[in-house]
């Protein structure tokens, strides 16, 4: 899992502790040598650390992956909703190896996960950031909050990842790198849902991230200005968005002339991202011609629900992750509600699907631990 | 050839005369009703303006488009370099019609090009531009200096085409919009090498422009920060690049996953050149997957070329437009010069062709007017 992580192009050091926010400079790039992933870092491989805290809880933020034309390699963190992991010293647990105590949250989503940590999110992502860590004399024992629900296209696995990660790192005092925090991630979402990292990035480091590659892996934080207003509504239908289906559903090819149209749209949205335009952020995200039209019929309601959303005033309004939770953008908190509520009307007459809707600003911190005890 | 333009989203008056650089905000986004093309806009129809000067010259800036993974849709103008265009009003000339008096320049380019109106690009974007003004009681000779090379890669046509446009608005006043001389120069590129803004637009507008749509027509400029330190490396080898063949390399269609890859890359760039990241500007622009690797086989030591760019420090290289021209990028003059050597030598060695070389800044004022005579 450890890998050799480094920042550029400006020299800084992102990894430490995650409690406190790092003083990240603009485009903060994060290559890692994400292959091969079972050498362990030089700076690690020996380290067999000792825990600094008994027990520490680390919250992971919800994300929207994809956001329209930045499908697969774009994703952004929303503030206020997520999932929370407690990882504790436990010498009834095997040393160098983790088990998950329990799981608690909204019954639905709860009671689906398995407690079995080579098959939840947490416990992979927990147990690769051990290794990263070269923990091997420690047990540790997990306690999984879901705030999140599951398969809603909110970065659910995604979060449940970042907080293990995280807070089994903080547990012994933040020694990995944001790129290491990643990758540890990843191993869980490659298991779960596909080797993406459009969630599992901007839920470890807040804001919006964009994935420049695999392999390296070069990850690009696209500083969102501060003092601009951007608000994120979020519609999620009581559907399941049929994951297999929605994968596929994409093309194995795309035409040229959509191609050059879609990156013209993601340079546009990254550009905005960056200057802090949202209304054009809005209209870039709403402008994919590839994967949305393929993926919005799937979802009863959804055409109907982004004409809803531009018709009450949003800039932009899209599919978040692979869905069935649909995503808009508009610079006031008010108007988000307003157009949130005929969002809602929109999937009830549409789609005869009940629905709720969230207004949510932008995470810019991203995972971070929440509360630590001390021995 | 009239159309009704706004600009959004932030209001701003685009339009003018060229001679004095506008104050452009961020992001001014160009919206223009491409169609119908033949439909006089409400403002200008009936105008048949009187001239405000009796000559004016104008000079358009070379430019790079593509720029790799912004294929089609991206370009920027370069300082220094482009063809200059000379309007007089002409009572021999009959009234609301255009000729082209002479051609001078590099004996090479000057004597391929045709002086019938209808077949030079400057006398096209000239016409199309008397018809946007609505110019009916005047004719109108026309002077043209070619200062760029033909088939270079460094948008020739289109720099002929911006300063025809702009010298004819200029004579009147300058009554046309930025998207109004847009849509005049794009006249003459459909005719001579297809409806791409991605020449002309930066040769009108300066800086980088990213084409957001052709219908209607949105133009999108992305600023450079001012103070930044961005050189362009251009080295033209003595090769024509079959303009035919570079179209024919093309893919109708790309693979998912080599779209998920440009697009990434695309947006990338977008970011880098909003935020002045002259590095990741490079590294995004030398990162294109699908056109770079089809075309730069079909130009004689381009690959080698490429690698003796980055060996040298350049922060990336590809092919500028369809070649054959290779464009590289770095933050310092010296080492841009000393980059450049190393490319002539390998178009050379590799390639067995003659090279030159040239540093340039970027032009950020675009197409204007250096001299006007009165009546």
């Amino acid at each position: 899992m450890a890998a050799a992580c480094r920042t550029s192009p400006t020299p800084t050091n992102l990894s430490g502790p995650r409690g406190r926010s790092p003083s990240i400079p603009r485009f903060p790039t994060i290559r890692c040598a994400s292959q091969p992933l079972r050498t362990p870092s030089k700076t690690l491989a020996t380290a067999d650390p000792v825990p600094a805290f008994l027990s520490v809880t680390a919250f992971a933020p919800a994300t929207v992956a994809n956001l329209g034309p930045g499908f697969d390699f774009l994703g952004c963190a929303l503030d206020g909703v997520g999932d929370t992991v407690t990882v504790s010293v436990d010498p009834a647990i095997s040393p160098g190896t983790l088990s998950i105590s329990s799981i608690s949250g909204s019954a639905a989503s709860a009671a689906k996960l398995r407690r079995d940590p080579l098959w939840n999110c947490a416990g992979i992502a927990g147990i690769a950031a051990m290794r990263a860590l070269g923990v091997r004399s420690v047990g540790l024992s997990l306690h999984l909050e879901k705030g999140l629900p599951l398969g809603s296209g909110l970065g659910s696995s995604a979060a449940s990842a970042a907080a293990a990660a995280v807070a089994v790192d903080g547990l012994f005092g933040g020694r990995l790198s944001l790129g290491d925090l990643v990758l540890a991630g990843l191993e869980s979402e490659k298991k779960v849902s596909g080797y993406h990292a459009d969630n599992v990035a901007p839920s470890i480091m807040g804001g919006f991230v964009l994935i420049r590659s695999y392999d390296p892996l070069e990850l690009l934080r696209l500083e969102f200005p501060t003092g601009q207003d951007l608000y994120f509504v979020l519609v999620s239908p009581e559907f399941e968005a049929p994951t297999k289906k929605m994968r596929a559903a994409l093309p194995a090819e795309v035409k040229m002339k959509d191609h050059v149209h879609n990156c013209s749209q993601a340079a546009a949205l990254a550009a905005a991202v960056v200057q802090g335009d949202v209304k054009l952020l809005g209209m870039a995200m709403s402008s994919d011609g590839i994967v949305e039209p393929r993926r919005a019929p799937l979802i009863p309601g959804m055409v109907a629900v982004k004409k809803a959303a531009i018709e009450a005033g949003a800039f932009g309004c899209t599919i978040s992750g692979a869905g069935p939770t649909a995503v808009a953008v508009i610079d006031g908190e008010e108007k988000g509600k307003e157009i949130g509520d005929r969002m809602v009307e929109a999937f009830l007459r549409d789609g005869e699907l009940k629905a709720s809707a969230t207004v949510a600003r932008l995470d810019r911190i991203g995972a971070r631990v929440i509360s630590s005890s001390a021995f």
